[in-house]
């Protein structure tokens, strides 16, 4: 093990007293962001203006960070670019897949897939027509229902509820053998594990920035399209920043080279600045280290809450190689035990039905806080504490 | 006049000894941007972790933001939203107003339009097929060319290079008459002048906060939907949180009420921080007052520039109802020239082929700093100081 798991938590600011297993919803604040944002904001955009494009190199922010988050997903540098939100990249790399089998019209997802995912692309199908449509299968249904009526395989590696991690390189093989494409979501995956996008044949694979890599809210997404792809595809979302020749005004779209065609318009500066800041703690990280930090913090979890904590179900799959980073259980009270639970200075979240979720970050979590989370969860399930009506009343965000 | 334009220009940090005339296309920094973000990184997110969705309000951030841009674009309260990007903003609201003109084909621009706004139809026809195509007419044939084979008419209130203004009421008239829908690009008009986007007729408008508005580089989009129908579109870009509930994870996808139908990922809570801080500005601003002030401004420029610089040809009209905010002149060697001014402190811009562009912004520029711009442009222009190699090389970003 050569990563320091106690140096990469002191950079972060973690509020006192609090157990935060919640890393794979919004990342925690790097310490160092505040102050490279407000450089951004006070040197860059207020000394420089509009010069700022150039000379703080605003404009080559999306290719530059690409690449660093390249590293972290095991693909080509070159040929990742940041910006939007990852329901815009899902849209942009599935217009894009199924100009590549042009004959077929048949994207399909699994039901474990985030719904958004699902929603962009019912959306792209309908803006479509011409009889595409979107399947949905049961999770461990999809390499069986990847045949030759299928255009574009469209999954999300790690199950947002399950925690349930899919196979990226069978399913990547299964799809180009019946001549489909595949799309890797990579939300609960990047900065979780180690990837290995280009090896494990994915066509394009997007992301967020704001789980794992501790962007920080509404941080941008991320795309990368295969080099065997990236000059061949004809972006859907043709912005002007995807253009060949941004600032010669011509009339008529013309892709920029590789996946530069992806960008669309302004990127978020500021936001790119705190990404930038989380991505430099990633640079004394090995990813190896961390997935072994984490599936022993993970089972140590396991064993804490089936010993104390009887009602609750394990959702996630105990094999190593079928998890992801979160481990989840169910009980049919789930969201006023989370409720409870946040209470008591323990945050993980919950999402519908009955999931309570737990993120597993060794970055800045470790045995102490997982026997920390254990004894709460446990105290809170013998009292029947989270039987009341203020943990019951739902909020706009779960 | 009720505007205190030496009080607005305080509000503004702004380098010493420079003029600054392109806050059309970079508004400067508000001085309490800097710590109105510091205070969402380090007091939201770095304190409140997740539960800043709900604690700091980031969820409702896109919604109560719209209500402050629709007071300054004349949209009704509710109706409109913030996020993404203009060019996405301008594929959502093309792709609705499509909808609602579904025996028409045509899309109905003019080459001085935006060309993010011409490329995003481009790929949207192209998406759709099925006959789909955008027209493209000169800027004073768009009235003559509205005609009942138009579904959607897609303008520029100011062309962002001439500065020339068109008149929405007209157009939105005449597209209704013969029974197309308009779109309107409000990036040169919001924050620039008064506007009645309701009351014109405006079937969908969408526009930038990081000119006129001052949110700094990157942030985020708007878009405004017509009470008539903001119920009746399917978005085409159907993200999770444009959905009606978006926290029970349906698997289909159904669209919120309203113009929150136009959310489409997760927003950008550290750009709309600054945008926040920025709007506070705003609330002494009387748009009827900065209109006046612009105008006035922007004669006396005009005034001078022709007094001094024969060989400037002015490009924006000269009458005040036909032109916008900036004042454009064009010259064949307009970019060594403008990078001649910007190296003696006057920052305009330059658009190819031959535009340069001076943004009048009454909120921090007034007549001592007109007087300086036009001392300093006639001083290169009459001696040659421009013809130098160093102010000839293109920069990435012009």
């Amino acid at each position: 093990m050569t990563t320091d798991f106690t140096a990469t938590k002191r950079q972060f600011h973690l509020p006192e007293g609090l157990i935060y297993l919640d890393g794979n919803s919004l990342g925690p604040l790097p310490k160092t962001a505040a102050a490279r944002v407000a450089q951004a904001i006070t040197g860059e955009w207020g000394e420089l203006l509009i010069r700022g494009w150039n000379k703080a190199g605003w404009m080559d922010q999306p290719s530059k960070v690409g690449d660093r988050v390249a590293r972290l997903i095991g693909a080509e540098a070159g040929h990742v670019v940041m910006g939007d939100t990852l329901s815009i990249k899902v849209y942009q790399a599935l217009a894009s897949a199924l100009q590549l089998a042009p004959k077929r019209r048949v994207i399909l997802s699994d039901t474990g897939n985030f719904p958004s995912d699902l929603y962009m692309a019912q959306g792209l199908a309908q803006t479509l027509g011409a009889d595409y449509r979107l399947k949905t299968v049961a999770p461990e249904e999809v390499l069986g229902a990847i045949d030759d009526t299928v255009a574009v395989v469209m999954i999300t590696e790690v199950d947002y509820r399950s925690g349930r991690r899919h196979d990226m390189a069978a399913l990547s093989a299964r799809a180009h053998e019946v001549g489909a494409l595949i799309i890797w979501d990579l939300a609960h995956s990047a900065g979780a594990f180690p990837l290995q996008v280009a090896k494990d044949g994915a066509d394009f694979a997007v992301g967020c920035s704001y789980k794992y890599l501790n962007s920080g809210p509404g941080g941008p997404a991320f795309i990368y399209v295969a080099p065997r792809h990236a000059n061949l595809v004809q972006p859907a979302l043709s912005g002007w920043l995807g253009h060949d020749a941004p600032f010669a005004f011509d009339p008529d779209y013309r892709p920029a080279p590789g996946v530069e065609r992806m960008r669309v318009g302004t990127p978020p500066v500021l936001q790119l600045a705190a990404l930038e800041a989380a991505l430099d703690i990633w640079d004394s990280v090995d990813l190896h280290d961390l997935r072994a930090a984490c599936l022993s913090l993970g089972d140590r979890f396991i064993a804490g809450v089936e010993a104390t904590c009887p009602t609750l179900r394990l959702v996630t799959p105990r094999a190593h190689d079928q998890r992801g980073s979160q481990i989840s259980f169910a009980h049919p009270e789930g969201y006023a035990i989370m409720q409870a639970l946040i209470a008591q200075g323990v945050i993980g979240d919950f999402r519908a039905p009955d999931i309570l979720r737990f993120g597993i970050t060794p970055l800045f979590i470790g045995a102490v806080e997982i026997d920390g989370a254990v004894a709460a969860l446990s105290q809170i399930m013998t009292s029947g504490s989270w039987d009341r009506p203020e943990f019951k009343a739902r909020a706009k965000v779960t």
